[in-house]
C-alpha cells in the first residue's frame, strides 16, 4: 500500500494497515511529518503549535490515538475574565457571554439556534441529499446572515465566529457547506467553545507529538522529502512517482487536501467530475501568530488571555502558554480577509500590527514580547492554506459524491473527507481509519 | 522568451514577440495547438469545431488576427424561425423574442436592463473597486435572480442564458463576476445574441485554422507534446521544465487557464495570495455535441436550427453546417449541471439523450444522424473545463489584483486575464497582446 501524505490522516491509515499486516510506504513532500500539525521550539524545553492544536469532547478518535501513542492532554487556560474589544470599548466578562447590548445577544443566540437546527437537516454523509439542498447551496453564509441576523453588531460577532472556525469569510462559503460542517461537529457551540467545545484541551509537548510518535512506530515506512508528482493507476495497482522515489503498490490512499490532490498528475487522468470538484475546494487563510513573554502576566490581572475584537486584525486570542506557565504565550489569529491582507505585508509590519492588538487587549506589557512566532499557511507549498478546504456555492450539490468515492485503486483521506469533525484533527484521524478500512475490505 | 501554452493567447503573444525580434519558444502540453479551439474532421472536406467557434461585433482583435493570417468569416445560419420548447409546448418564433407570456418577457427584459446597468458600474480592469463591490461579491447570481426576477419562467429563461454564456449555474457564480463579465463584453445582449452578438459569424474552415496558421508562422518555435511541470524563476530569468524539454529564458508568459497555472510547480513557490486565487477560479462545464445529417433538412421546414428548451438536457441548439450547406450539422450544448450529470453517463446514453432533444425540437428526421461528434472539456487533462473560469463569491474582492499582476519575470495571459471579451477568443488574443507588450517594455 502507498499512502500519499504523512499528516494525521495518512499516518493513521498507515498505522492501521501496518497493524493489519499490510506492507505500507508513506510518501511525504516535506522533510517532516504532521502536515498542518506542527510544533515550533521556543527554547527552554517549550514548544508552541503553529498549526492545529486543540482537542475537545466527542473528538474520540483523536483522543484514542493520542492515548495509544502516549500523548497527554491538559486544559486550555481559561481562568479569569475574557476581554472583548467592541464598539470602541474594551470590556471584561466572565463565562461565555459578554455583557453587550442584550438585543444583540438575543439576535446572535437566535441565529445560532436556527443554524444548529438547519444543520441537523443536512446529512453529513451526503449533504447534497438534504431536503432543501439546492436552495441551501445556492446562497452564501453572508446572504443568509443578512436575512437572519438583524443587528449590525450581531452580524459582526457571527462573522468573527465564522472567521475563527473556517478561516474564511461568510461570503466565501456556501450556506450548505457551513451547515454540513456544523453538523459534523455537533453544533456551533461545539465549534466556538473552549470549555466543552473544540478548544477545550491541549496536548502536552504539542500536538505534533502525535504524528511524530506514529511516524516513529512506522519507522522506515515513512519516506520524507519526496513530493508526489504523478500516480499511474489501473486494475493491477498503482505506481506513485515522487521526486527521488517510486512506489508501486496494489492501492494508494491520497491523504492530502483535495486542492493539492487535484495538482497531482494522474495516469489515466481522473474524470472531469472528480477534477472539477478539486477546483471547487479552496483552502482557508490563516496566520497563527504568537508573542512570547517572560510570564503569562495577564493571569495576575485576572484575565484568561481569551479575547475578541471587532476591529482586528487579530480578532481572537488565547493564552497558549506551556502547561507549567513557565513562560507566557499570547496566541492571536489572523483569519480570512485579515490574513489575506496582512499576509502580503512585510513580516515586520505584520508583527507590529499583531502585537499592537495584544497591547490594546492586554495592556502595555503585551507590547514588548521577548519573541514572536508566526506561520502563514497559505504560503506553505504543501498546504496552501489552513485550516482546511471550504466549498463555495454550488459545489456540494453538483460534485459532492466525488469527494469520498474511491476511483479504482485510489482512496481519499484527510480532514476534508471526514463526516465527523470535518476539518479537525479528529476528522483527519477518522478519515485515515475509514480509508484503511476501505482498503482492507478490498485487499481480501 | 518562454511561452507556456499554445492556445490563442500564447500564440498571439509569441507572434508579437517574434515580430519585435525577440527569440521565443512556445511549450505546449498537447500534440496540437489551439487549446480550447479545436476543429474536428467530419469527412468530405468539412470540419466542425468542438471548441470555441464564433466571432461577433467589437471582437476586433480576433478579427484583426484572423484577417492577418487569412481566415475568412461567414454568417452563422439564421434564416427562418427559431424553436422554443417551453412549458410543455413547442413553439416557433421569428426574431430574438419568442411569443410567450408577455409578463415573462417584461420580467426578463427588466432584469437584463438592470444587470446591464449594474455591469457598467463594475470597472473591468479592477472589479474589486466597484462602488458596491463587497456587497455584489457576497451573493450569487442565483440569489440576485430570486430577488429581481419575479416569474418562475423568467428565472428559467435567464438561467438558460447563464448556462449558455458561462457553462455554469447561477449558484456557481458571484454576482460581481457575472457583472464584470457582462461589462467586458458590452452587454448581456452582446453575449446572448447571434446577429449583432457574440454568435454572429463563423470562420471558414473552422476557428482552429487561426492558431494553426499562427503556429505555422512560428514554425519550430512551437514545441508540442511537452507538458510544463515546473518553472524556476528569479532576477536572472526563468527555467521552464517540461516533460522532455527545458527552456531557459529571460521571462515567461504563462498562457494557460489560472486553475492549470496553479498546478504548475514554481521555484520559489508563489505567494499564498496568488496561489489561493488559482484555487478560486473553477472552470465551467460543457459538452459540445453535434449530429451530422445528409443535409440541413430543418432549413426546408423554415427553421433556423436555433432552438432553446426549458427541459434539456440540450438547452440550446444551432445550425452548425459548413458554409455551403453540403451537409447538415445540428449543434447542441450540454452546459453547467446538465453537462455535469450527462458527463458521467456512458457515451451511448449521452448521445441518445442529445439526439432525442434534437428530434423533439426539429422533428423525426433529427433522430437518425449519420454521425455524432462530441467533446467534454472537463475530461481534457490540459483544459479541465470550458468555456473558461468563473469566480465564486468572495474571490474578486479578496484576490482580484493577483489575477493579472506579473510576478518577477512571470506574466499571465489567457482568456481569463482579458478585460475586454473575457472568456472569449477575442479576450485570449487581447491578453496575449497585452502580455507581449508587458514583456517588451521590460526587456528594453
Amino acid at each position: 500500500m502507498a499512502v500519499v501524505g504523512a499528516g494525521l490522516a495518512g499516518l493513521t491509515a498507515a498505522r492501521r494497515l501496518t497493524a493489519a499486516g499490510v506492507s505500507v510506504a508513506v510518501v511525504e513532500a516535506r522533510d517532516r511529518v504532521g502536515g498542518r500539525v506542527l510544533n515550533e521550539d521556543i527554547g527552554g524545553g517549550n514548544v508552541v503549535e503553529v498549526g492545529a492544536q486543540w482537542i475537545g469532547p466527542t473528538q474520540d478518535r483523536l483522543a484514542a490515538l493520542a492515548a495509544e501513542v502516549g500523548v497527554d492532554t491538559f486544559p486550555t487556560y481559561g481562568d479569569g475574565q475574557n476581554v472583548l474589544e467592541y464598539a470602541g470599548r474594551l470590556r471584561r466578562y466572565s463565562g461565555t457571554i459578554p455583557r453587550i447590548n442584550p438585543l444583540v445577544l438575543i439576535d446572535v443566540e437566535r441565529a445560532q439556534r436556527k443554524l444548529n437546527r438547519l444543520a441537523r437537516s443536512v446529512p453529513t454523509e451526503a449533504p447534497w441529499e438534504a431536503e432543501n439542498a439546492a436552495r441551501l447551496d445556492s446562497e452564501t453564509a453572508a446572504t443568509w446572515m443578512r436575512r437572519n441576523v438583524f443587528t449590525r453588531a450581531g452580524r459582526s460577532l457571527l462573522e468573527l465566529g465564522i472567521e475563527a472556525v473556517w478561516a474564511a469569510e461568510p461570503e466565501d462559503m456556501s450556506l450548505l457547506h457551513m451547515l454540513f460542517y456544523i453538523h459534523s461537529a455537533g453544533s456551533l457551540q461545539m465549534l466556538f467553545d473552549t470549555e466543552g467545545g473544540a478548544q477545550q484541551d491541549r496536548f502536552v509537548g504539542g500536538s505534533q507529538r502525535i504524528p511524530i510518535r506514529v511516524a516513529e512506530e512506522l519507522g522506515e515506512r515513512v519516506l520524507l522529502g519526496h513530493p508526489v508528482r504523478s500516480i499511474a493507476h489501473g486494475p493491477d495497482g498503482v505506481l506513485v512517482r515522487a521526486d527521488g522515489a517510486e512506489i508501486s503498490a496494489r492501492r494508494a490512499i491520497v491523504a492530502i487536501a483535495p486542492t493539492l490532490a487535484g495538482r497531482v498528475s494522474y495516469d489515466p487522468p481522473l474524470s472531469g467530475y472528480r477534477d472539477q470538484l478539486t477546483q471547487r475546494m479552496p483552502l482557508g487563510t490563516v496566520a497563527k501568530c504568537m508573542a512570547i513573554y517572560p510570564e503569562p502576566f495577564w493571569r495576575a490581572d485576572g484575565l484568561s488571555g481569551e479575547g475578541t475584537s471587532d476591529v482586528g486584525p487579530v480578532r481572537l486570542t488565547f493564552d497558549n502558554s506551556p502547561p507549567d506557565g513557565s513562560v507566557g504565550v499570547l496566541l492571536g489569529f489572523l483569519e480570512g480577509r485579515h490574513a489575506r491582507r496582512l499576509g502580503r505585508l512585510p513580516a515586520g509590519e505584520r508583527r507590529t500590527a499583531v502585537v499592537d492588538c495584544f497591547a490594546r487587549l492586554f495592556g502595555p506589557r503585551a507590547a514588548s514580547p521577548e519573541a514572536y512566532v508566526e506561520r502563514l499557511w497559505a504560503e506553505e507549498e504543501w498546504s496552501r492554506g489552513c485550516y482546511g478546504c471550504h466549498l463555495p456555492t454550488g459545489a456540494w450539490t453538483n460534485y459532492g459524491p466525488a469527494l469520498r468515492e474511491p476511483i479504482g485503486p485510489l482512496h481519499w483521506a484527510g480532514a476534508e473527507i471526514a463526516t465527523v469533525w470535518n476539518g479537525y484533527m479528529d476528522g483527519a484521524v477518522r478519515s485515515g481509519e475509514t480509508a484503511a478500512q476501505e482498503v482492507l475490505e478490498r485487499l481480501v
